[in-house]
Formats: structure tokens, sequence, C-alpha cells
């Protein structure tokens, strides 16, 4: 199945809530909004937003937007991470994305990719879109099992 | 004066709140804790902290992070910003920081730097930390004046 | 077949100075050398490695630092990329390196990922490393084809 | 005087080169080209121009890639550095670009920055354009005396 163990209204709510999140965004550069909802181990909800800059690679994307607010708030495990954009088929999230929420996710969290039109969803996990990882376990060899 | 227009409760709050940020860091790799308060223009207060990563160019400064909870809670003006790290004299924000607080802040926003020692605190605007600063004018000129 | 349609003094070569590459890494924080070769696809050979920053956001990783080189020396398009570490299985780019990546190589490009063990070597392609990549025709998806 | 100790056929090959450098700029994000030249201390010349990204926090900006063809070419000290874009008054490094500079470089170093029309140029030293800067020292105060 591609619910990923979410019931139907956990489902709804990670759409509903990344897609909610894109009018926080703050991108007067590309005109790309990208909204981010996280659904904690907990049961609590986190969301996010990119946040640009004049110089472009200051921005922080709505993903890595949405887990520092989560991991400043205490959590660091997560359920399900949603992404929605106003393109179709749907953005993924970009490759240094994918990093940042390496170092908090296993490689079965699943990531929900939504788009412009009603309904549209691409469910793929972290392993999925980041095989073969740069991880801490790379960088301390000593501290722990590679992924 | 250089309290930069803050009542005292206003500054002990700030320097509190931004020490006490440093319990969540996330940062295994530096091993550099650091905490930022914001005293937004509301009366509100948002905290952050450094959340690092294996792969250390994805790394999110303290500063940053608390700008991101920040806008993306509404909050896009600012009255002074606290960072707080464990060494003295106290660190000052990166440059990729500043950068970051220029795209929401006038030069003359306040930053409190707090050290070590008790009671330890250098001040500077935006404007000293950031002189003749890139932003969104330089992109588009002919959208707004350039500071 | 896994060499990708380079020849054997090409495989050697990428090895080689993949390797070499590690001598010019900047990296007193990390004591993470990574060094990158690049068989550009008009048969030149471009190398780079890491240069670390205090601030540790500032770092640019191997790949990129070649990939920079590469396209202000008006190379754009690639045979294979080679990546080397001293661990052991060997280390993969980071996400922020794949999407750099993704700019400038079609799904289809091989990245070697050589180790500290003699002959150690994993080969991967682009599109394996980054699937459903985020690229340029997500931003202007009037623009072109995405991938 | 403003020459910062440069004959005057350097400080025509700065202008020369930094100018020429936006050549090679791949920007189609932004449309903003930015041009970058090195003089090394030992008299060499170094390029670079901005690299940008469909995702873009992954840009990488041209006076960084300068440097990071620099480095690992084994220069890391410099006489001069000049950016050269096409608005007036011209644009000023980004405070990620200047953070990045400061590892390699004294706060004597002066940048020279480069505008739209002819002959116009302001120059500022590192120093002055990141006051108090964040570096090496503060990250490992044992190892160091801080700037
Ligand atoms: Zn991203
Ligand atoms: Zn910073
Ligand atoms: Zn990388
Ligand atoms: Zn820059």
């Amino acid at each position: 199945m591609t619910d990923h163990g979410l019931i139907p209204s956990e489902l709804q709510e990670l759409s509903r809530r990344a897609a909610a999140a894109k009018d926080v965004s703050y991108s007067p550069y590309s005109n790309f909004r990208v909204g981010c909802a996280l659904l904690c181990e907990d049961g609590s909800w986190v969301i996010g937003a990119n946040i640009e800059n004049a110089s472009y690679p200051v921005t922080i994307c709505a993903e890595r937007t949405a887990l520092v607010k989560a991991v400043t708030e205490g959590k660091k495990r997560f359920k399900a991470i949603g992404v929605s954009t106003d393109i179709s088929p749907p953005a993924s999230p970009c490759g240094m994305c994918r990093q940042f929420i390496r170092e908090f996710a296993d490689n079965s969290v699943p990531i929900f990719m939504y788009g412009r039109k009603e309904g549209e969803c691409i469910v793929k996990t972290l392993g999925e879109l980041l095989p073969m990882s740069f991880g801490p376990e790379d960088l301390h060899p000593d501290r722990g099992a590679r992924k």
C-alpha cells in the first residue's frame, strides 16, 4: 500500500497543511512557492515554507525551514513529510533538502509530493530519493553502522 | 546609549532566551552550540539554534533557524536580535547569517552578542556588521532605493 | 558493463586524479579529505577538493569545486565524475552536490566512488543517486521537458 | 591612497579580468552576471563567475568560484580581489562570500567593486566589509589569536 502507515485523517491533514504552508512562503525572486508539513512521531505538526534571499545561495527551502523548526522544538523523529508546489507533476525536494532530511530520518520515512491538480500526489521514501546517502556514519565510521 | 530602545526587562529576556536556546542546538560535528533569540516588532519572541549536518555545507546556523521560524509565523520586522555562544569574547554572526538577516532588517537593528562570562555583551547594528550590503535593490534596481 | 563507455586508460586516470586531488583539500574542521576529478566531454580533465570554512555552512565540497572550475572554463558536459575519500566503503556525494551536478549532467553520467582500499570502487549514475530530481524544468515548466 | 599597493598595470588588469569573467557566468535564473578576478600573492591571476542552480540555495557566487579555483591550485594568499557587475553603483560581495574570503584573507585585503559605468569603482578592505568577523579562532580559541 502507498499510505505508509498513515491513517486517512493524517493523509488528509498532511496534504492540507503542506498546501496551506505555501501562503507563508517568501519567494519574491523565484515566484516559486513551496510549502512543507511534517507529521512528527509524537503526532504533532510543524510547517515550513521557502524563505529566499537577494543572494540566492542564502535561500532556505521549505523542507529545511520545517525541519529546523521541529528540531528546535525537540522533535527529531518523523512519521511523514509533505511537500506542496504549484506545478504538475509535483516537484520533489532538491538534493540539499534530501541531505538535510537524511540527518533526522530513516530511509523508510515517506515523502508525499503534492502538485497543482486536486488530489495529485506522488510518494517516495527518503531511501528512494537519496539512495546510498552520505551520513554521520561516513564522517565518523567508528561511531555507528552505515545505512 | 547602547540599549537601542529596549527596556530593561526586554534586555534581560533577550539575553536569557538566547542563552537558553543553546540547549536545543544540534551540533555533534562542531560541538559549538549557538543560541539565538529574536524580539519581534509585535513584542513576541522566537528562538533558534544551530542545526548541523554530516555534510557541513548543509548546516543551518542559529540566527537563520530563528528567522525562518519567525518569517513563517508572519513576523518579518524585528526590534532586536540576540546571539549566544560559549566563548569569550562573544562570537559574532557569520557572514551568511548577516546576509540572511539583511533581507528582513534595517541597518539600525541591534544585534546583541553574548559570551561565556556572566554579563558579557557586545552590541552592533546590522549596518555595522554588514556595511555596504548586497540586497534586493541590487538585484532589481528598478524596484526600490538602495540602502 | 560497469565501465560506462570509458576506456581502460580513462578509468585509470579518473581514479588516479580523484585520489591525488585529496592533497589540495582544505579541511581543517572535519579532517575529512575529498578529491574529485571530472572527465569532460572534450577529453580534458578538471579536479577539485573540499574547501571548508569556520562557518560550516559556507564550506564547498570537492564535487562542486571541480564543477565551478570546469563550467567557468567553458566545460559543461561530462563523460564521468570521480570522487575519492579515505574511508571504506567509499563515501558518496552529498545531496547538495548531487543537486549541483544535476544542472550540468544527464541522468546517465556515471559517478565513480573510490575508497581507502586499493581498487575499491562503486559506480552509480546520477539518475541512480538523485532519482526524480528537481531541475530547471520544474522552475520554468514552459521551457523544456522534465527528466 | 586607494590603490592598496597595486601598481597601475595591476589595477588595470584587475578591472579588465573581473569584467571579462562575467562572460562565463551561468546565471539563467537571476540574469545577474557577476565576474571575479583574484590577484594572488605570487602575481598570478584566477577568475570566477557565478554558477546558479535550479535550486537557488545550491548556487555558487563568483567570488567563491574564484577562491576554490585558487585554493585548489595552491594559492591561499591574495593581493587584491575584483568583483564586477552590470549595475551602478557597483554591487558588493554578499555576506556568504565575505565569510568565505575571510578564511583566506587578512582584514587588509582590498576588494575592488566595479559597476556598469566606465571607470566606476569602489574599494573597501575585507575588514571594512566584514567587521568583527567570525573565524577559525572562534571555533578553536586555543589555536590562535582572534582578529
Ligand atoms: Zn531544497
Ligand atoms: Zn551563520
Ligand atoms: Zn557535497
Ligand atoms: Zn556571494
